[in-house]
Parts: structure tokens; C-alpha cells; sequence
């Protein structure tokens, strides 16, 4: 049997649900609206995507996108349905560009529909010979950082753009200092003429590897070098010279093939930055979920990636960041082929104050908790910010509540103080 | 003074507008949730993001997308804008992937707003020091294609996905006999195992040349390398060695800086399919219009793009459509630097009785006009379909109704009969 894809959608739509289903199939795949002499059965039954899976979810009251048409039969209503389809291999190829032209291509454009959204997807193993999955992943990573046994505690150079090369170093001279395990670039922040990656790079490295020699702790710093492809390589270059240990890149501005290309140079973890994603992501009746997104990117290789966080300052709501995050940690190829796990990056108006529920969540510790005011703000300052982040940590792992562990924590006591139990 | 990038949005919130407006600008430039030390007031006047223009639209019933909040002040009433915001370039530097980060990042998922969309975009000039904009454009197409005075007629091979490269070049003879200009392969089909890219080109070339060597015309056929980079840069020096004139890029599928590349390396014009685009496009609260995104694939390099049709069989509104088309042929920087002005395709449904509104809506022959069943499943046969397609243009030129030139064109008479008046 042909390794097939399959995919997961949501639609609303007032046609019959399967003749609905059986659009979207041939629109991907080998149907036309005039038949061509072309397509014969074989082709059909060799290259036809099939619906494997239907499942009516409800009625809505009004379509959630415009320009959707009734059918002739004068139907009404509007259902809503879960809907798998599957694709043999040979329509795209081992190839990711190909897999979302056949996705995704023309199907959210379709008049049948007035609300369509890829929601998951699986990918046969067979991928694994194009691309190369995550380097590090988790256990990576956490050899790197030097940081096992907890979340590795993060946090990201603030403000996001205008600070010089030598004021984001002492930005960073401070948060190492602080004890933190890990430190990012902003998005808005790559290679400015105010700020050029090179010597941004190399300030940065100065201060970390100056307290790594004093301390034998060297602290990660994910340095944003997105840009053109060459760019990218050289860049990367540049931070391996330097001693620095992550590299971000923003995936929507790239594109997949640049991080394939990317992933193969690379001898450092790659943080994923998902900004963009809003775009894809926010309305539940268009565009792209995150579990389906990531896993596009694990494939090319990403070590890490954003989820957002629990009670975040953006609009996504706790449930969808924790989908995010497990499915992150969660095998997307069965044994005996690597799973391609990554590591959840949480962050957002994080603080102390979210340590216990994301645990709890979560089931795991393997994750970045990144805060950025929940540090600097901290009323002692950033080293008991970021000590308090460890304690709450600590206490969420061993079960006991965060106004219990503050009486032996000051810097928990404090920072639950500031930014709320 | 610098230079500024210009993004033009629309956006639906509760929260006072200018105040709405500035929580944007500073998300994404200078902006920090706590204030933190290097945020100086130089730093702010050098990078913050400026509001320019600020035009409130009305107010909504509902809000558009989940996730928002109210303001403190118990204001439930939702407002509309249009809001332009303004960054200095040292912020992302003459960056395409860099300015997606700004122009996009995080704004989308921000809960303040219950709509936020990007609607437009207005580069400097500089990003030309870095962007080689399209090769061919308009002219360069018309001269390779040999097509001068009228649209480029073309079609797309049907169906989409499971041809084998044989069967491909069966259909092109047919196409190429037929009298067509242009021919272009499906965003399905691009090296599947079934119809590897190299046997496919070098069959249809084949057709392509010894009918080019019988008639002087030679038929340009938009070959569709999309795939990883090096994967797309062998395929053009396939493409090229055959003899072709045209290659397509699914533009969704490979990201820009993997077109800057292929822009860099390719000796012939790039077909942009937007593919995927719905995704971006549908939903009027969310995501990018077209006239933003085109820009950014025109700097970095297509020749052509698709913009969908008048009356086409998905759901984007003739105004869209045609406001689409009109942006491509405008210009995109002022004189002296060149306007980047690229191709237009139209596409999906187009048959003879759609010449006249699109030439009236367009006011220029400078398209290519793509027709699949409105050339196949023309009563005459496909030669009569792209005799019809070529007289109901030069009608709608002259400003002759259709139905009048159709007494002395029986083939234009025939379309109009099967395909509606």
C-alpha cells in the first residue's frame, strides 16, 4: 500500500455534508469541472484524494466567513463537521513545498464553504528521508543549556528594537548575572543598521562567555539571524564562532525550504519563532492550528518553538496553548522512527503566578518558561525574578501550593506579591 | 530624513481608537509592557513606530473574531479604522523577512482588537538596493511569448494531479495545436514519483519545440519547479535547456527569501501562483489583503501573478479581483526607480463572456487570461475555444458588445451560447 498524508479539516458548509467533503477531495487532488479525456478511472483510483472520516459537529446560526453559496436545493442551514482526507504520496512527492499546495492550495477559496480550517495532520515516516527533524529537540537542548531536572528559565531583550549592540550586552550582563538559564533576541530585532547581527553577536558572547569561564554555567542565547539564505548561513557562522549555543529564525518570514537549507548547516538548536502565526491562527473558521503548523516545522528541523503561555496577554485561550505545547512533546512518527519532539517555549506575561497551573497542564517539566517583566520587575530585582520563577517551579513539581512554598521563599512570597497569587 | 515603511490596516476594537492605534505601534517597535531601563526618550524618537493616519469607519454589531477584550472604561461599543503606521527602516533594515516580523508579528493576536487586518503597504525605494524586482515583467513577457496587442490567452493542464509526463505532452500538442499562447502546469503537479519534473519538461518541450520549429510561435509553458532550493535551481536549468520560457513558483509553498534566490539564479520569467492565499485572504477581519501581499513577491522577484477572475467559481468579490490586477500593473515606487509592475493572471471559470467586463473593469490588454473549460469544453473543439477567447477580446477592445461581434465570429458565437451571454 501507498504511504498516504492525512489530513484533518473543520467546515461549515450548507451542502450535503459528504458531497461537501467530496469538493474538497477533488479540488486537490485529480477532479476538474469539465472532464478531460485525461482522466481515466486508474488515474482516479491511483491519484484521487479520498474522504477517510466525517463527523457532524453542529449547526450555526450564520455563515462565519462571506462569499459562501447555498445549494440548489434551497438548504439553509449551515452544519459544521470534522472532515479527514488522505492523499497518496506520489500526487506531492517527500515534499513539504508540495504537501501544502495539495493542504491547502485553492480549498479555503471554495464557494461551498463559509468556514474551513486545517486542524491536524499526519504525515507518513517516509518524510524522515527528505528532512531531517529536530537536531537537539529536548535532550539537546537541555545538555547545552546545562539545565536538567526543571524548565530551562528564560526571558527576551526588551525593548524590542532600538537598543545598540553594546546595550543589548549589558542588557545581558545583567539577566546572566540574575542566574537565568536562557536569553532571546526579539523578532523586531535581527540585523537594523542601528544594531547589525555581527556586532550585536559579539558583544553578547563577550558578556556570557566571561561568566561561563567564571562560573562554568553558559547561558543560551537564541540570536535572531533571520534574513535572505546566505545571510542566514553566514550569520550562524558568526554565533558558532562566537561560542554562543541557539539560533532563531521567525518561520513565517522564511518560508519552509530556507529552514530545510538552514537545519542542514546548522550546528546549533533552532528556535522557532512563530510570530505571524495570528495570521493563520486567530479565527477558528480559517487559516491553520497550531498542532497542525508545528509539525510542518519539526520535519524541517526547529528545536524549539512558541506556544504562548497560560494567561497570556494575547487573545489565544489556555486550552489551545496547552494543546500547543503537548503536542510539541508528543511523537508525530511511531517507532522506530524518531519522534521529532520539540521543546514548548512558553512566554507572554508570564510570572511565577502561572509555574503551577502550566505543570499541571502539561505533565512535564520539559519545557522553556520565559518571563520577561515577571524578571525585570521583580521587586528585588532580577535575580530573586529569576529565582522565583526556580521556586515556583520547584514547588509545582512537588505538588505543594505557592503561598505555601512563599513562607520558606521570599523572592516567591514577593514576586506572587507583585503579580498576583 | 530616513526612510519609512508605511503599512496601512483596518482594524475593529472597543478601546478608544488613537489609544487602539498606539498599543499597535508599540507592540511592534519600542514598546514594553514594564518599562525597563534602556528605554531611553532617543531611543523612542530614533525607533518607536508612528500612528499616521488614523480614520475611524463605524461601528459593528458583534465582534468579528474571538478573543478580545473590553476596555476598563465599560465601553462595549465596537468602532472601525483604517490606520497607517509608520517604522523608520534602521529598525528592520532593508529586510523582506525582517519587515514581515514588523508589519505582522504579533498585532494579529493582540486583545484589544476583535479585527486587525493589513490592507496595504508602501516600501522606499531602497529595498531595491537589495531586490532585483521582476526580470520580464509586462514587456519581457509579451516579447518571449511572442504575443502583442491582446491578453496572453492561456489554460492550465486538467487534471490537476496524475498525468504521466506522456499524457502531459499529449495534452499540450492538443493545447499548442490549438492555437493557445500560454500553458501552464497545475500547482498540484510538480515532481511527484509518478510525474518526475525532468521526464515531464523534456515531453512537453519536446511538443512545445517541434511545433515552434513548424510555426515560428513558441509557446510559453509555465513549468512548475516548486520544491526545495536547489531542487527549483536544477529544475530551471532543466526548464532552460529545453528550451522553455517560463517556470512557476507556488509562492506560499517557498517563502521569499527562497524566491530571492530563485529570482538571483532564474533566466526566465516566474509564474507567482498564490496558492494558498484563501488562507490569508478570506475573512475581511483577519490576515492580508492581496494588494499588500503582491508587493512584497513583486520586490523580490514573480513576473506574474494570479488574481483569481471576474464571476470566478470561488468567493472573492469582481471588485477584489479586479482591484487585484490593477495594483500589478501599477507601480510600486515612483520615477526614476523602476514601478515593478508584473502580469496579471486571470483565472478560475473564465470563458468569452467575461473579455468585456474585465477589459472594461482593467482598462489594459496587459493580462494573461486563463481558461480551462472555456477552451476544452468549447463545442468546436479547444481551437474554436481559443479562437473564441481571442475574438470576444478584440470586441471588448473595440468596444463591439459581444453578442453583436459574435454574428461574424461562429466560434465566438458558439462560447457564448454554451457558456452564457
Amino acid at each position: 500500500m501507498e504511504p498516504r498524508v492525512y489530513a484533518t479539516y473543520w467546515i461549515e458548509t450548507a451542502f450535503p455534508l459528504q458531497q461537501a467533503a467530496e469538493t474538497m477531495a477533488g479540488e486537490q487532488s485529480t477532479g476538474t469541472f469539465v472532464r478531460v479525456p485525461g482522466e481515466t478511472d486508474e488515474l482516479r483510483e491511483a491519484h484521487a484524494a479520498r474522504v477517510e472520516e466525517l463527523v457532524e459537529l453542529g449547526e450555526v446560526a450564520a455563515p462565519s466567513l462571506p462569499g459562501s453559496v447555498l445549494p440548489r436545493s434551497g438548504e439553509s442551514v449551515r452544519r459544521t463537521a470534522r472532515v479527514v482526507l488522505s492523499w497518496p504520496i506520489s500526487n506531492m512527492g517527500l515534499s513539504l513545498p508540495n504537501l501544502l499546495a495539495t493542504i491547502n492550495g485553492n480549498l479555503s477559496e471554495l464557494k461551498a464553504f463559509s468556514g474551513l480550517r486545517l486542524i491536524d495532520l499526519k504525515l507518513p515516516a517516509e518524510f524522515l528521508t527528505r528532512y531531517q527533524g529536530p537536531h537537539f529537540g529536548v535532550e539537546g537542548t537541555r545538555k547545552l543549556a546545562g539545565v536538567y531536572d526543571r524548565p530551562i528559565i528564560g526571558t527576551i531583550i526588551k525593548p524590542s528594537v532600538g537598543l545598540s549592540p553594546e546595550a543589548t550586552a549589558e542588557q545581558v550582563r545583567v539577566l546572566v548575572e540574575a542566574g537565568i538559564d536562557f536569553i532571546k533576541d526579539d523578532e523586531l530585532q535581527a540585523d537594523g543598521p542601528h544594531c547589525p547581527f555581527s556586532a550585536r553577536i559579539s558583544a553578547v558572547m563577550r558578556v556570557i562567555n566571561e561568566h561561563a569561564d567564571r562560573t562554568g554555567r553558559k547561558v543560551m542565547y537564541a540570536a535572531n539571524l533571520t534574513g535572505e539564505i546566505d545571510e542566514m548561513l553566514a550569520r550562524h557562522d558568526h554565533v558558532l564562532a562566537e561560542g554562543g549555543t541557539c539560533i532563531m529564525a521567525s518561520m513565517n518570514s522564511i518560508g519552509l525550504p530556507a529552514m530545510k537549507v538552514l537545519r542542514a548547516h546548522s550546528e546549533l538548536p533552532i528556535h522557532g519563532h512563530r510570530n505571524g502565526w495570528g495570521l493563520l491562527g486567530r479565527s477558528p473558521a480559517i487559516g491553520m492550528s497550531y498542532i497542525a503548523f508545528q509539525k510542518l516545522w519539526r520535519l524541517a528541523g526547529i528545536d524549539h518553538t512558541h506556544v504562548n503561555g497560560i494567561d497570556n496577554k494575547f487573545c489565544e485561550t489556555n486550552e489551545s496553548v496547552i494543546a500547543s505545547a503537548r503536542e510539541c512533546l508528543s511523537p508525530m512518527f511511531d517507532p522506530p522512527h524518531p519522534g521529532c519532539e520539540i521543546m514548548p517555549v512558553f512566554s507572554s506575561g508570564q510570572s511565577a503566578k502561572q509555574a503551577a497551573p502550566t505543570f499541571r497542564a502539561l505533565g512535564s517539566i520539559d519545557c522553556m518558561f520565559a518571563a520577561g517583566g515577571g524578571i525585570m520587575a521583580h521587586p528585588g530585582g532580577p535575580a530573586a525574578g529569576v529565582r522565583a520563577l526556580r521556586q515556583a517551579w520547584e514547588a509545582a513539581v512537588a505538588g505543594v501550593p505557592a503561598e505555601e512554598a512563599a513562607r520558606d521563599a521570599p523572592e516567591l512570597r514577593e514576586a506572587l506579591d507583585a503579580f498576583g497569587g
